[in-house]
């Protein structure tokens, strides 16, 4: 299915008059809300205290004797015998002071260029899962074929900004350059930005390379207009590993953004209490964000925030908790404290595409979007704590940002719109539904679902009974039926299969 | 199932230690957070000037003279050939500034009197469905069995605060006297307060009387402190009926609150611009508010608003929507403009209980609660729309209130919370799980869902792979199971079954 190749189609882009699936036109989502605060100003400086007492009393340590020079050449204090480094506040807040409060992304389709920072959102598509799953066949290990369809998916989809890291493990390729094919599916199947994965130099300038290839443009260039963007964890709690801090450099030296996120479940990788987990969290964000600034000053980075609850029964992971949907609001306090760009993310712990699904992902968008959330990570596709990548999330997820995106548009207040003159128009007990007023607004009026159905029962029970887990597979597969790729230069495609090609010869069986 | 019947047994409550169902134990909710302002005041100030002018202009037209006589006496324009009634801005907010900006309500059960108003919000069962629906029976008409059964489930979770106005009807029953049962179901099976049947005069006394029986009180008692409460539709656009102002003046003149809601679907009781839809309900509700305060000064009101939109290519009623929870936070705020408890809903329009069921409840409940709605109406099993109570939605419900509750509970901030030393004991890389600080916090530090599963993929695969409509099911079954019956006074409860026998008979074929 969708394998076929059509070059040079229209846009898979529907409107509400198009064929094909109603979906939103594509825009740059902006939050017109203040973020909800959960914090007072007083909590976010014990915070900040605290995170500041773990920097400079415990510290962070790192596996990278470059990290540690970087760091000690900042006034930082170095422990070579235990690789801790330890930052007084000054030096923390003087290099992330530096960073931009805003950047730019722009993948192979300048129309698609996205700011993230201020009040604009992003949404993600899921990264990272090893399995995959969809209800017409089954869970199963991560391929090549099922990366390939989600990049279709998140290209025909206008609720998708962004293309995240591996979107599902292609298991069957070597694990030393699949990379190479995973961001030769990004580049070729769709137009937008995706992030580079961040483990080691290698894997993040060969992202940068083909971004650049096909942008048509130098990496010389690319660096006042970045093109790609990373994310790097840390191994909380407090340690920091090497190759993630090669990715990091490699990013920030080239200009291209680095997101720094702590991956914290309270009570496993950080204390049990969710104002620790904050300061902890915060400690390490700041630590991986203050490198960026002293490789290259004014690299553009994202605070990134990824506290969760565990169950404490299993210490398996929850998301899309009261817990999480706290750690993300606050979270965003902190981000807007130093100025930064937010990365959140609006997880599920649910083992299927079920009604724990849906609620946990409900809250978990709300707590997102009214934290402040500029890019929200693995928005599209997340199941099973992040194990999976399923179809018919996705589809769900669409809709919940649909929604989500609906909901954040402002209401006008015109006089025409406050409708006295309709209002006037039809008698006491009578109805709108022919007036003038309505006719010329019913099509555009309200937002139309494509996955919600609100026909009624005799209706719906006539036409099969259909629940929204059967329409969501109707839906991707219609999706990928529709699903046009977008151009690209015959000469881009053969630079970028030779790059490819060549970087395959070059890496051979080591690490690239 | 569950019909058994054990008076003076334990309360049902199930605490975090306790055998039965894991529920959070029951407590008055508060938003400790501000609440989402979409619209700035000058809009508030044009939604208000323009609902002034529908009631001074246009009017409300009204189906009974007694109405039309009290209006005349505050100094209204009445046109008695019309039955329109027009209003200056002065009569109305001079009427609706005298209602208070908090009540309280107490069922027989005085540890769970409400208050409500000001930051406070109160859950209420689903009201009104003429259908039934559970996973293991089907779909059928509503009846005396289920009703019960629903007022069980409300007394046993302590996420319900109040009962709404026949969560189903019993269709078996006669009309004109089936609130009765009803009512006495409501008395005997749990010890929360409930809504009367607004339509008429007789029903709202019943409700009153009965209720008084129930708390061993005089109905003269209950005026300083009430103990029902009923919701008055309007039949919008402008059209406020007989039978509904009488129960409105038979509240009113009791001091029980009554809420006035007009139920106003954008595009067919309303102009399809939200805008519009807020002015015309808002003309609608004030009429309304002001007629309980010429009444009564000083009556207890709810401001209510139902306003949402409809599928413009069926005219079906949507909920949930974008549009509903932006009516459900705008009405918020013009409810917080004339110092009123605000009532609201957080409803779907799914014909199953499916991820739209929970998409679109997730929506609207967040529209409910960060709208400042103090009582969030048909919070517990709405399903199509509102023409079926669901069981298992009743379960989705719970939960999705009880993780909204503790959502809301503050985060501390304590220097133990901070937990600074907490992080210091702990190497890096290390975890958490068996550090002093979490042992001692464990149990108690997180929320603990009864619906969600967190088990690994594997073994809730092993387990039977059950999704979460199946635990829903199995839960209430189990709720009823673990129900048990809140004691009454011999004396109460007979006196309760003469009242119906003898209010059965003086009413005979009539109405009541």
């Amino acid at each position: 299915m969708g394998r076929k190749r059509r070059t040079g189609g229209r846009n898979a882009k529907s409107g509400r008059s198009g064929s094909g699936i109603i979906q939103l036109a594509r825009r740059q989502v902006i939050n017109p809300y203040q973020p909800i605060e959960l914090a007072n100003p007083d909590q976010i400086q014990k915070l900040h205290d605290t995170s500041m007492r773990i920097l400079s009393e415990l510290g962070i340590r790192v596996m990278s004797d470059r990290v540690m020079d970087i760091f000690e050449a900042a006034g930082a204090s170095v422990d070579r015998g235990t690789s801790i480094i330890r930052l007084d506040e000054s030096i923390v807040m003087e290099a992330v002071t530096k960073a931009p409060g805003k950047f730019t992304l722009t993948g192979r389709n300048p129309n698609k260029r996205l700011t993230i920072g201020g009040s604009n959102i992003c949404f993600g598509l899921v990264a990272g899962p090893p399995n995959v799953h969809d209800r017409v066949n089954g869970r199963r290990d991560g391929n090549l074929a099922d990366y390939e369809n989600f990049i279709r998916l998140a290209h025909h989809f206008n609720a998708i900004d962004i293309i995240g890291n591996q979107v599902v493990s292609p298991m069957e390729l070597p694990a030393n350059n699949r990379h190479l094919d995973t961001y030769f599916a990004n580049l070729t199947l769709s137009d937008l930005s995706f992030h580079c994965t961040g483990i080691g130099r290698g894997r993040a300038l060969d992202g940068i390379r083909m971004m650049a290839i096909s942008r048509g443009i130098t990496v010389e260039a690319m660096r006042s207009d970045p093109g790609v963007i990373t994310i790097i964890s840390v191994n909380s709690p407090r340690l920091f590993d090497d190759a993630m801090a090669e990715g990091l450099i490699t990013m920030a030296e080239h200009g291209q953004p680095v997101t720094v996120t702590p991956f914290t479940l309270m009570g496993a990788m950080t204390p049990v209490t969710l104002a620790a987990a904050l300061a902890q969290q915060n400690a390490e964000a700041l630590f991986g964000l203050a490198l960026t600034q002293l490789v290259n000053p004014g690299a553009p980075v994202m605070y990134g925030a990824f506290t969760s609850n565990v169950d404490m029964r299993s210490g398996a992971p929850a998301f899309g908790t009261p817990e999480n949907t706290k750690a993300n609001m606050i979270a965003g306090q902190l981000a807007r404290r130093y100025g930064l760009p937010y990365r959140t993310s609006n997880a599920n712990a649910s083992n299927a595409v079920d009604l724990q699904a849906a609620y946990e992902t409900g809250m978990s968008t709300w707590g997102a979007v009214l934290g402040g959330g500029n890019m929200i990570y693995h928005a599209a596709g997340w199941l099973e704590g992040g194990l999976t990548a399923s179809y018919e999330k996705f589809i769900l997820d669409v809709e919940i940002i649909q929604n989500m995106t609906e909901f954040l548009r402002p209401v006008s207040f015109t006089e025409d719109e406050l409708g006295f003159e309709a209002i006037k128009s039809v008698q006491t007990g009578g109805h709108f539904f022919g007036a003038q007023h309505t006719m010329d607004r019913y099509e555009t009026a309200f937002y139309r679902p494509m996955l919600s159905d609100w026909t009624n029962y005799e209706n719906w029970e006539a036409a099969g009974a259909q629940e929204a887990i059967e329409r969501a597979t109707l839906l991707w597969q219609r999706a990928l039926e529709e699903y046009q790729e977008p151009p690209l230069d015959d000469s881009a495609r053969e630079e970028l299969d030779a790059y490819v090609a060549k970087r395959k010869e070059e890496i051979g069986d080591a690490e690239p």
